[in-house]
């Protein structure tokens, strides 16, 4: 089978450290071109993404891993050209954009692909399966983690759309929201925005669920130099305890430990975006992203002392 | 032709305006009772929704007229219990309630109807007919009105969830994304927030649309005491132009001025209610309600002179 040809557009360092490796140990897919504005990339590289478009040959797919400002130009003109898109979270910088991808995506018959790489772990499965029909006792999402030591000097997560916290946080809202077997609903939300950002550094959040009896809750935190950890715990009223920890990358279940011993995030990602291409669908999942908004239309937001920068 | 049994759960101003005559002058219904926290109502009147729900006998449909916080918890139990469902605008507290909702409806087939009132004058819909199809040269929307003169007292728009000049502004978005003639995205928002108060008294906001060449805003305020406007003006590439004043009462297009000649907002609300319970179909547009989600998730929020209560 020929493999499909695709292009990565926006190379920076999450196209290098995850994308690349997981086209190249993917033998559907050949890695042809790179676009980034810097020039930096692989295979044959190019600084304009409309002349990557444009000229090369036989082009099939992209992989859009730019910064979420640009995606839905990009994308738009890519599905424009006949090209399958699969692009990293958060999709677009809005929800009427992704919306939008979904109706063009769906209209050409060509694949759109949001990906959650949280999603991807094998124990995130295993979780979902465990949960799927019953009813919750309590759900408590844990996501603190030191902004300093994962956003060195970056200012953008502090400006308009930067989304500070949610950053991580829609990590944790794309697993829960997977897992939980229900619908899930942001009830309220306190949001601490440092005084020289536009966007909150730390978010403690309430849900509600029609499946849930006891308490669901979130606590987001970029202020934790000590003590990160990225977890999820859930009981369910039939008595079974679940916890997922790492990102999603450790399942403890009824007390025992279960490791991924999946394929991994992004290698997964590209095995399902084959699996899509093949069928001509596309896998447009909102609801992290949906989430994120819901907390900004119920939240209170409250001053805090100003990052460092 | 036997009417649909209809109730109203949250009787309030906007029910006894606008619902029951409505309602009264549309020979399919048929109101039956009402409910609202304080027993004030007309027909059979009753003081918790749920024994309405519950007892009613016959009743089909129901029109949600609460604030937006129960409104999602109200229309699931009205879809278990196999009622079509009509909800006022905004539909639900967050989108991710809408969407839900609407997935309910599908799997009962039963009809949920997102309302917009705005969106339901004959001067809209003469608009949208006239721009389809056309590229945009430029739009501007002009949302100013005296918050005290329309909110007197009410302190919920100040707070969490309480929507500031989005409650008014969500009307200039429902014709908006009505009549334009593509994909309408927002491509930044200034948020002005009152010192003491959670959501804005003003935003500016500026669209994007791959639809249009030239410059697509918005300005909302609510501090206008004098020279109130409710006007959305764009003009087409082809040089067609076209003015709708009055919250979309009235329709200025090439120099001719048009009124709303149609059977008025809510009449014509009751009228496709019908016509979806008859085909069981929904109707669900979150796309104004998405815009608002977007101009918080896009917005660079400053602080402005306290509002008085």
């Amino acid at each position: 089978m020929t493999p499909i040809k695709i292009a990565i557009i926006g190379f920076g360092k999450i196209a290098d450290d995850q994308h690349v490796p997981s086209i190249n140990s993917n033998p559907r897919f050949e890695l042809v071109a790179t676009s980034s504005r810097s020039g930096q990339g692989i295979a044959k590289t190019f600084t304009d993404w409309r002349e990557l478009v444009r000229t090369v040959d036989g082009l099939q797919a992209v992989a859009i891993t730019t910064p979420p400002g640009p995606r839905y130009e990009i994308a738009r003109e890519c599905l424009d050209a006949g090209l399958h898109c699969l692009l990293e979270k958060p999709p677009t910088a809005g929800l009427a954009q992704i919306s939008d991808l979904a109706c063009l995506g769906e209209a050409r018959q060509l694949t759109v692909y949001t990906t959650w790489h949280a999603q991807h772990h094998s124990t995130v499965a295993a979780a979902a399966q465990t949960l799927a029909g019953k009813r919750v006792k309590s759900m408590q999402i844990l996501w603190h983690e030191d902004v300093h030591k994962w956003h060195p000097g970056q200012q953008w997560i502090w400006g308009p759309g930067g989304f500070g916290v949610f950053d991580p946080g829609i990590n944790a809202f794309s697993i829960a929201t997977k897992i939980f077997p229900g619908g899930l609903f942001v009830e309220s939300a306190e949001l601490s925005v440092p005084e020289n950002a536009q966007t909150p550094i730390a978010a403690d959040i309430v849900f509600s669920s029609p499946q849930a009896d006891g308490p669901l809750t979130a606590s987001l935190d970029w202020r934790r130099t000590e003590g990160e950890e990225w977890t999820i715990a859930l009981e369910t009223a039939d008595g079974t305890s679940l916890r997922l920890e790492g990102g999603g990358s450790k399942l403890m279940l009824d007390g025992k430990m279960q490791e991924d011993d999946g394929i991994g995030e992004y290698p997964d990602i590209y095995r399902h975006f084959v699996d899509l291409i093949d069928e001509r669908r596309s896998d447009v999942d909102v609801a992290p992203f949906r989430l994120v908004a819901d907390c900004l239309l119920i939240g209170r937001t409250s001053k805090v002392e100003a990052v460092e920068s």
